[in-house]
């Protein structure tokens, strides 16, 4: 059940007020793929330049990832982000922002990688998410994430985005932004009208909100003490929820919550430290464990 | 299993995005009884003043609440309450309080009611609380609610409370004013060392959270995107809750998790309608459909 993410890696530096972590592994693409290998193998497409440190890069080797998407550019350099959290760790603000290789041509996909079934378009601008799209025209199900900018700023490309895939993940802010309308189910319905079978929609530690074609369903976060960082949170939510997508091809309603579970669980591992370094000592019985105390939790029947 | 609640009985007007209603039945006892009133019969203690008018006094008589404890006070006037709900539907305004009859002395408590097993004391000033906790010594299960004013200015007399009851129900904003601490799991944690077995964090559209000396537990809300007038979700959900573990007297945390479904569920319920009117014309099947309905959403297992 072949599972291809498309999306940023970056050097990220982060303050919080639990401590601070400097020019460590981050970006969309490599949270998502991490936490989705504890499901599914995963193929990557992303670039970085030619500054990326080799430290930096056990992690790739640390899943299974297939890497032959992944492409050092000569000449360019590697996507930054310095983040800071404050005391309430849902609020975050971005110290700077070089989008370097972002900012230029795609990488190209893999030919092995265009039979890919489950396909994940990270956040990323619009026309490069339709030129992705086009690409995988086989594909059982697309799913894609956006952010504020380009709902801001290429409404119209990202409405022909929405026309072109079966889901959309975005968080409760940029669902009111993209449909102005505060309640997120009401959100919902009126994304699932431009294009998409559901929508997802992601609320830090509130949880998350699926909107269907055949209803909404509710999940709330694992309930966390231990929030050391939570950058990548909703990356590994993603990833976590396609890794169990494609591992068991259930895209119904109840499948889709079924994995929406998963990367709850995933994700609640992920923010106990910094970078990926939660998921770099995890494995599946630890996750298994935490999804059926997650299952218990929930079990109201 | 003899459930009793003290609170408030008001008139209100509501002004909101989505109507208005002008000197209806209102207050934290009223929804409290008549959602619990699903599950186990309830003792009413509180007062309303000599201008109650009659046309607000059908629901009193539409569900199971013993009113033995009502007092219809001569001379006093009813408490008014006027808010206004804007358009995140999360924020209210109060536009004016009329105290009245609520600053002056509790009722009394029928001898009758004496033997309740389980014991609600809805939010008031917490003298009050300690002075009805002390009339029933029997109880087997002793929870209170709370409000920003008296974690403010009467933070000792809470503390004692808090050592003298079973559980404690507060917003999440209260949560992070009496403990200081804005994660709601550590901020419950820090509430069970000053007495309480456990604390329910309501979060209006995001669900509860319960911390209990066995673990924590979230739930989601009902995901419904028919909200008309929030006014009185927390004290529904308060009564679905207490009349659930009335009716089954199961204060395990898996109870209590079952309880807070109830509560949920009539909330969602409640949130339909202006006033009481949704509980007016709702019935058990029709709760219970829902439940099943929750239930079966939240099945991640």
């Amino acid at each position: 059940m072949s599972l291809i993410v498309t999306g940023s890696i970056g050097i990220d530096t982060i303050h919080a007020p639990t401590g601070r972590a400097d020019a460590v592994l981050g970006g969309s693409a490599i949270y998502f793929a991490a936490a989705a290998s504890f499901w599914s193998p995963v193929r990557l497409v992303a670039a970085v330049g030619e500054d990326f440190p080799a430290e930096l890069e056990a992690p790739f080797h640390a899943f299974d990832i297939d890497l032959a998407g992944l492409e050092k550019r000569e000449g360019s350099q590697t996507f930054r982000w310095t983040g800071k959290y404050l005391e309430d760790m849902n609020d975050r603000e971005t110290l700077s922002v070089e989008l370097n290789v972002l900012a230029e041509e795609l990488p190209p996909v893999p030919e092995a990688y265009r039979d890919s079934r489950f396909v994940f378009l990270a956040n990323t601008h619009p026309g490069g998410q339709l030129e992705l799209r086009s690409q995988f025209g086989r594909a059982e199900l697309v799913v894609a994430d956006t952010m504020d900018l380009w709902i801001e700023n290429e409404r119209a490309l990202l409405e022909d985005l929405l026309r072109q895939v079966d889901g959309l993940v975005l968080n409760d802010s940029e669902a009111l932004l993209l449909t102005g309308e505060r309640n997120p189910v009401i959100a919902g319905r009126k994304i699932l009208e431009m294009g998409p079978g559901f929508v997802v929609v992601k609320k830090g530690e509130h949880g998350a909100l699926l909107v269907h074609r055949d209803g909404a369903a509710a999940l709330p976060a694992f309930p966390a003490a231990d929030v050391v960082d939570p950058t990548g949170a909703g990356d590994t939510f993603g990833g976590g929820m396609m890794g169990h997508v494609a591992k068991h091809g259930d895209t119904s309603m109840a499948g889709l919550v079924k994995a929406m579970a998963a990367g709850t669980v995933v994700a609640s591992f992920n923010i106990e430290k910094f970078s990926l370094d939660r998921l770099l000592d995890l494995d599946r019985a630890t996750i298994d464990q935490r999804l059926k105390q997650y299952a218990a939790m929930l079990n109201v029947a």
